[in-house]
């Protein structure tokens, strides 16, 4: 028998530790495998000779592996380190495959988005070259739900259940006062708007906020957005806004007046959109406004995630496992949307190549003409994603999550 | 028999619900009263004759107290309208008075903080001057926690949960990636620092967060700030630090940038202070930063709500209704805590005049030496305040909180 490593990069999402907790009990009850390794901030970890064996932690421990399920952030770490291409800098493959073979490991599950399939290619080619057998398998998880090639990525269900209660929560905060008042919040989504479109699902028989929902898809215009603000104010004491940090305007400008920073993989870090907007607000209406940014608990915020998409995420964890048993490499699990009355979800796969370094935006037919909402059939995707509460365990009024003393 | 009303004032808790569910229950349940009204938007909903009869929403209804109870922000919307005195302004009295005359109400129940308690006061001694039988009782609530005479208030409890679960998910989020860091958490709390104190509650066997609380009972100074960052950086990769919005200087001023705007009670507005230091370590210390503003996600998160917070501010309710009828008026009702080996609590009272318009701050003894930590007394003290996690319902994936359409 051989061994086999897993890791996870890219940001964190409430859903990523039941990926791994799927690919931990996999391994444990199957026979493929003696060993399952964990490399520490990803694919750093090989490079660093951070490896730790989690087999002792979680073997025979079904406590273990459900606290792992509903932990947030990542257990094993995360790094954003982009490998270089094998033609620009070979001695890093040389080495990470040096270490393959010494610890005898021959699958490879690296949990993460974008960024992290591009990682996966790489070594996939890369063992080719080289002969050497090992099953690469991408196990697909972000907020921002910007993969290809698959109905949804984990993660995604569960900040999408946060913002939509938070807006609900906020809702309820600002009806309170009869005074007129706009309240903008912003929400993460650097160039796709699947998180902020699900601020829709805040609404419900009483509560129609946010009443207006702006996207990175379509330009965003300050003088659309103050008219429709000011349609509003005319019927309604106070609207609320839900705004993704990525709007631009017609030519490409970020809305955010602080666009400078850039991140290693090029993208630009952004926030202030939401303050942005309040300035503009308090200039041009002059009612009370306010800005909220909801910030890193978006994806962090274990304790209102999604029992479906813990369960999604888990289940892609075993499926991994089972999909480098029959001898798959190179490809990244896909979650398929089943064309049943009740939702349900099959899972696929595809060839990495098909989606490395893609982004999927939302479609323009679901944003409504005006620009300033979602269509129903966006909410009829959304909704399912985020049904059911995990059992979140609680010690001292606190989430009993799982110890990552290893990380500190 | 008589009437009776309720009404809810000042800024939004978790709790704040569950004190008006207790008074509906208990009043529908003795036989002291025959209506219960409740006026909408605080005393304003008074002298705006807006005021509904809540008996047929709730009468033989204990799902709707339930659901009444776990539902976030105020049923019967808030003000912030501060009632003139008698002397200068009577006609706003002789037209409460007239209302209650013609409406027959004999018992006025203010569920507030400290400037809600002032209203009671004021109705209590004018009443006396016009020889009105009306019992008068304030019920306490603020997550700001500072009303004296109370060991603690309704509503501080669900927000400290709050606070604390979200540093423990913000310091997963953070130790992921292998770089030094600093994360600042910026916490509720104009004068007094209890919530800020209980980010301390998010400490557990691994999580040593937050590392740095500053309160803003000890004059902040930057230099310091930065002394203990740099210190605490030289033996870990990631310090998060917990911080009051209302962190003053040695000369009193705010460390926010933006202080200008006041509200109508004469308190500054702070919002920013997390930016502003956010800025300060960027241009000393030049590490990774971020800065997270909890905002209104404190006072309205019930879906992360205390159990033993909701229980006792139910408590609070049934018990308000309890003293009016027994005589009482011109009182705010306390919790006190017993001196017993496990936390329990009992219900007193206190007149209005010891608790209008004073606020209470953490003692300095329950603050380090250093001024940037709480001590083992404050954590013990926080605690048991946290503790249980109410049964809150869900319906197509947000909570299924009580409708508010009245007020939207």
């Amino acid at each position: 028998m051989s061994n086999c490593l897993v890791a996870q990069s890219g940001g964190p999402t409430a859903a990523i530790n039941a990926s791994l907790a799927g690919v931990i009990d996999a391994v444990i009850k199957s026979n493929t495998y003696d060993t399952i390794y964990g490399s520490i901030n990803g694919i750093q970890g090989v490079l660093q000779h951070k490896i730790i064996s989690l087999n002792s932690t979680f073997e025979d421990k079904p406590d273990a592996i459900h606290t792992l399920m509903t932990s947030p952030a990542m257990y094993l770490g995360s790094c954003r380190y982009k490998l270089p291409s094998y033609e620009e800098n070979v001695t890093q493959y040389e080495f990470i495959f040096e270490t393959f073979k010494k610890m005898d490991i021959h699958a490879f599950f690296y949990i993460g988005g974008n960024d992290s399939m591009d990682t996966v290619d790489k070594l996939n080619e890369y063992a080719k070259t080289i002969d050497y057998d090992i099953k690469v398998i991408g196990i697909p998880k972000t907020i921002d739900n910007d993969l290809v090639e698959t109905d949804h990525t984990p993660g995604f269900g569960s900040a999408a259940k946060f913002v939509a209660t938070s807006l609900l929560e906020i809702a309820h905060d600002t009806y309170i006062y009869d005074i007129e008042s706009v309240t903008i919040v912003e929400i993460m989504g650097r160039d796709a708007g699947w998180l902020t479109a699900s601020a829709a699902l805040a609404r419900n028989d009483y509560n129609h906020a946010p009443h207006l929902i702006y996207l990175p898809e379509k330009p965003f215009s300050t003088f659309a957005f103050i008219n429709d603000l000011n349609k509003l104010l005319k019927v309604k004491k106070n609207v609320i806004v839900a705004v993704s940090e990525g709007i631009k305007d017609d030519k490409g400008n970020y809305i955010s007046a602080t666009t400078a920073a850039e991140d290693k993989f090029g993208h630009a870090q952004l926030s202030g959109t939401g303050k942005a907007l309040e300035q503009l607000v308090k200039s041009t209406i002059g009612c009370k406004v306010r800005s909220i940014e909801l910030n890193v608990l978006q994806r962090s915020a274990m304790h209102i995630s999604s029992l479906t998409d813990i369960k999604e995420a888990f289940m892609l964890g075993t499926e991994a496992v089972k999909s480098a048993e029959t001898g798959l490499s190179g490809v990244m699990l896909t979650l398929n949307r089943d064309n049943t009355p009740d939702y349900s979800v099959s899972i696929g796969n595809v060839a990495i190549k098909e989606v490395a370094n893609q982004a999927k935006s939302v479609p323009l037919e679901w944003i409504n003409e005006a620009g300033n909402d979602v269509t129903s059939e966006m909410i009829d995707y959304l909704r399912p994603l985020i049904i059911g509460e995990p059992n979140i365990k609680y010690k001292n009024g606190i989430p009993d999550y799982l110890s990552i003393k290893h990380l500190i």
